[in-house]
């Protein structure tokens, strides 16, 4: 990527002083190495960081054989970055000394606030509200900091460089749990991975996740981000950081804790995070092509894979196997992936069964263990599913070959030669061979001994491939439309009118306030009709009986206009009546539901569903933050399990699912612009007809904060 | 497990001279211990083969330095098993000559037989009609052989042993295909677990999956079976066998690959094997309590676990952990497993935060890093959660914690110290200490670094415990009832007698072969009724608009009677008409559907799913192979995605789940007493009304073998 082309850092570049500082102050700077506030200097001494390190320590003219100061104020100069490692009683106190001295960036070890009670939530109202008089941004509290090794800055307190120091590589980790972002770090450290920053967020009194993410997106030394998460408190910046990795084509790997009930719970015992709607969560991860990993161990295939900076945006899986076992067991992995497998040209195929008659060439490309008979034919058979298939990915299978003294020589000379002919692609090895592994890591591949796991790591690659293909396509602007919202929670009609301007188009019909005008209102749209009550205050109509199907001549509109009526006086006297709203009966559509709901943190998101069942039992629904095009529209829609039914299924003509699309669009948009007063808006059911004949809300309900009266 | 209580070996013992011989021939005996002839003398000469080994070799007086026999008949005995490593084309008279002998056991290598092409696969016939002559137990052809190594015999010429030796352990495996079959042996070494048998069965002419694991499942060398599947060629064997494992509390865990269309495909072009339909395959192996590993690793993980022999009956989880983080995220795997994890008592919650006034002490249990200042802490919350929370199954999350220098050796004697007084229970370490885990695993503990991992594993015991308890109920019988099939494809409503009379209830009805008899039936049945043409040659009635519903009144009868005769005779001119079928039309029950149809390899297997969209759509049904009780017939309802519909979601009334099972399981009775000549039977839909009210076919369809005419 040319400088040019670079996106703006979204200012995320802010951080630049907690995380690459060139001077560091240590409040509480103790001489015990092993104390919390010893063991940064004594990192930084071994490792030899290469800026200024300040203890400060008023009861010691020396710290670990460091000048000690007496006080903030004793300083040479501002810090670029200062750590405070004192009770949380005095940490506010020194965040006061280092704003006036002029230091503008803080990390906070001190534990006893927000995770702590009420008090303590309090304590941590005050030391933000200090931080941000002076402009600082703060870490933490109660965070396990910061490191940059490419630096040598160990601006931390956790405990795991016994298991030793970071190796090279650019793997960057970003957690707000301190246990678990260091235990990620040493976990890629026994698998030789280089994970050289890391950042742990803590209470996020300041800088939240999409702080430390964006700072991440923008900085040279990150080129793939673990992220490990159990709410998001806050959206701006995490999405600002997830589209500006995405831009930068920077693939991020997160753990998002908290998926189920019990870990939901568990997760608020936890921290002070709001956990939010997973799914809403999940669908945000999705829109930037962040992948989930549900382990670490698949956060780390994940980001060891990627490492490679190979995102194949169409990616295709070619196999090469000794083992036709394992060539069915990866075809079914693939599958399951979602990862495409297609096979050889027919003239590769012929190629390969005159070189090995019995192999099986399609893809998997089963050379069979004939080869090692031959050794010559592994190179023959692994240049033709490089050259021939034109995989963007290839998986080739050796088990206990690659160990074995006979043949492990050749093969690994052959393959690293067909590799390096391809550099393009992206080459894995599935070997059981333990000791081999750094050698073909040398030779460029990477290595996993289980297959499955391999294809899995695959599969990301074309996650983030196509992620990064959508963000360079310049993405369509939404436009929103002018939205007034009404006073008070409005009646069906007028939701239906609001949103019908607005690009969601409901079925025909009139709101009638006699029966003869319901008469000739019928007669307009045609029977059969459907005759409902109109009021303001009743919601849920169909509770009381307020609506009439089938309603197939003018004597029926008559009578049923009446019982309406009645229904309403009985069930809710209070009630204000309007009339009676008649409309066309559709039938053969589809059912459809749409909303819209706040979510706390994401704002407006929008919800496609099947209608009945589909949505209450399977809970088959897709979410996405508003305002989105219909191209992303039907992308949803298409997504869901049920989709089959709006495309043929069962003999049932195609539905109109464009027009869904733009109908689903068009409520995102109109959600966008309708502002915090607007809580949610169901369209269920939206009838939709075979294609060409568009769809239509034949019900909407529309709430507003403080709406209802 | 008692002598007395042991079950039979339901012949499998028959297998003794193939896997644990007293003595070995080797036909076609090499002195070159590399080649395919001579590795099983040089494996079992270098590791001491307990019993006699004889090489056939007419060209040498000595093989690898052991006396040579010029042929069969030289031999001093019948050898209690053969090993035939000569080309095919010789294969068949080696054969014949150990026949006439006396041996009873061969093991053929020499490939080039069903695998390859028609002409192997006649001479495969021969071979097998020879063996089958003789008595002959036969394994193979082309197959990698056996090894058991509780008595050093290797008669296998797998190249594995290059990594080593098998070590001592109670884990055996069992793989249709060599290459994988090794590679699971190889990789369990690798990861230090005792796999001591290793049956291959190749071509399986003889000796077949089943065979291998009934074996295992009554033999004293194995505890823990791990198979490897492509396609199951026969029911008999296989199905005895997975019993016998279960009475016999061996777990099985199984790969059967193929599950994908993609992987199916490839599963044909690498064995002959029927690969059968994946659905019916899963249904068995769920029967019988048998786990499927989706990966090798996964396989390895439950295989390792297992060999600790705790498979509680109710799998609860308790959870010790020093991060949150990880606690959340062991929730989170935790429900995705099924596995319950009950919250630790109030009184001993109480206790564990008066220790650690800010631990987390719910479950799980979050000590907090608060342990590692005050290390006897470590073993009251571990003591706590065993006696207190009394869980089957304890997960401990330590991270590096188990490596420190500072506290590891207290970790490890303390938690060693609680895991003695409570050695019921299943004790599981997760921790990033890969240096410490021999000592544990000395300790009694299993091991993982990755958390999920570890759940999963904890998860397939609990999957164990359940199974192994329902096979010590006693199976209640199910009645078969006496069926007699009529002599071709039946009417309507003919089938809906049969069934009927089998427990199978029917929508009360009426066949009526005038419209005055058609009045008379629906006035005795109450109107609205449904009216259908009555035809044994239309079976798929509403494709011709043979099916009226809501007929409402004399007239309407009348009228519909004579519709149903015109669109027959314009349709379906040649069938023969019987009338027309005048039944009770059932309002607002919920539509299932039932079936049977004939498994190539398993014989019926009955179905059930919700009507409609549910099928079609979402594939949401469950299969289960004939004849079951009511009570599984019951599981198998309310494991369907679809079963809140039934259970009263949506304001629905509960269904008469019951009589839906009664009537599942009296199809299924009706299938297995039917015999081979019944192809298949559709009962759908099957309408299922409010609880105590029953359930009533509306439409069945039956179809028989050579019944069409």
């Amino acid at each position: 990527m040319t400088a040019d082309a670079m996106p703006a850092s979204a200012g995320f570049a802010s951080l630049d002083a907690l995380v690459r500082p060139r001077s560091v102050a240590v409040i509480g700077a103790s001489d015990e190495p092993a104390r919390i506030g010893g063991r940064p200097i004594a990192y930084m001494k071994e490792r030899g960081f290469t800026g200024e390190l300040w203890p400060v320590n008023p009861k010691r003219a020396t710290v670990q054989g460091l000048p000690a100061f007496a006080s903030v104020e004793a300083l040479p100069a501002a810090p670029d970055v200062a750590i405070i490692a004192v009770p949380a009683e005095h940490a506010t106190a020194a965040l006061d000394s280092l704003g006036q001295k002029g230091c503008r960036a803080v990390i906070v070890f001190s534990a006893g606030f927000a995770e702590m009670d009420e008090a303590g939530a309090e304590a941590q109202e005050r030391l933000t509200a200090v931080a941000r008089r002076h402009g600082i941004r703060l870490l933490g509290p109660n965070c396990l900091g910061v490191f940059n090794d490419s630096i040598r800055f160990y601006g931390t307190f956790t405990a795991s460089f016994e298991k030793g120091w970071p190796i090279p590589g650019r793997i960057g980790v970003v957690s707000q749990s301190g246990a678990y972002g260091t235990h990620v770090f040493a976990a890629a450290l026994d698998r030789g991975l280089g994970m050289q920053v890391c950042i742990t967020t803590g209470n996020e009194a300041d800088v939240a996740l999409g702080d430390a993410l964006g700072w991440m997106a923008q900085a040279p030394e990150v080129d793939v981000i673990c992220a490990y998460a159990e709410g998001i408190r806050e959206s701006e910046r995490f999405t600002a950081a997830l589209d500006l990795a995405r831009r930068n084509r920077k693939p991020v790997v997160m753990m998002k804790v908290g998926r189920s009930q019990l870990g939901g719970a568990a997760a608020k015992s936890h921290t002070a995070s709001i956990a939010g709607d997973d799914a809403v969560t999940e669908a945000v991860l999705e829109e930037f092509g962040v992948v989930r990993a549900r382990t670490t161990e698949e956060m780390l295939d994940i980001a060891y894979v990627a490492a490679k900076r190979i995102y194949p945006a169409r990616n295709t899986l070619g196999v090469l196997t000794v083992s036709g076992g394992a060539g069915v067991l990866i075809s079914d992995a693939a599958e399951q992936a979602g990862v495409e497998m297609p096979p050889m040209p027919e003239a590769a195929q012929e190629r390969l069964r005159r070189l090995v008659p019995f192999c099986a060439p399609r893809n998997p490309v089963d050379c069979t263990a004939q080869v090692t008979n031959n050794l010559p034919l592994i190179g023959q058979f692994a240049e033709s599913v490089a050259r021939d298939g034109g995989y963007a990915s290839i998986l080739s299978f050796w088990t206990q070959t690659a160990a074995s003294r006979s043949v492990g020589p050749s093969l690994r000379e052959q393959m690293r030669a067909v590799r390096a002919a391809y550099p393009d692609r992206l080459w894995v090895m599935s070997m059981l061979a333990p000791d081999k592994v750094r050698d073909y890591e040398a030779d460029g591949w990477v290595c996993f001994e289980d297959p499955s796991r391999a294809v899995n790591a695959i599969a990301a690659m074309g996650a983030y491939g196509a992620a990064f293909a959508r963000a360079g396509q310049a993405a369509p602007e939404v436009p929103l439309p002018k939205v007034t919202l009404p006073e008070a929670t409005p009646s069906e009609a007028v939701a239906k009118a609001l949103l019908a301007e607005a690009g969601v188009p409901a079925v025909p019909e009139h709101a009638c306030s006699d029966s003869e005008a319901a008469v000739a209102a019928a007669e307009r749209i045609g029977y059969p009709v459907v005759l409902k009550i109109l009021s303001p205050d009743i919601l849920h109509k169909s509770e009381i009986g307020g609506v009439l199907l089938d309603v197939a001549d003018a004597d029926q509109v008559k009578q049923g206009f009446a019982t309406l009526l009645d229904r309403a006086r009985q069930h809710a006297p209070a009630a204000r009546i309007e009339g009676v709203l008649v409309a066309k009966q559709i039938k053969g559509a589809v059912e459809m539901a749409l909303g819209v709901f706040r979510d706390p943190v994401f704002g407006p998101v929008a919800m496609v569903g099947l209608g009945g069942i589909f949505i209450e039992v399977l809970k088959d629904v897709a979410f996405r933050r508003c305002p989105f095009d219909p191209a992303e529209a039907e992308r949803m829609i298409r997504g869901l399990r049920g989709a089959p039914l709006l495309e043929g299924a069962r003999g049932r003509p195609k539905a109109d699912v464009a027009a869904l699309a733009r109908a689903l669009s068009a409520l995102s948009a109109f959600a966008a612009a309708a502002g915090p007063r607007l809580a949610g808006i169901d369209v269920n059911p939206m009838l939709v007809l075979p294609e060409g004949q568009g769809c239509f809300a034949a019900d909407a309900v529309m709430e507003l904060e403080g709406g209802s009266h």
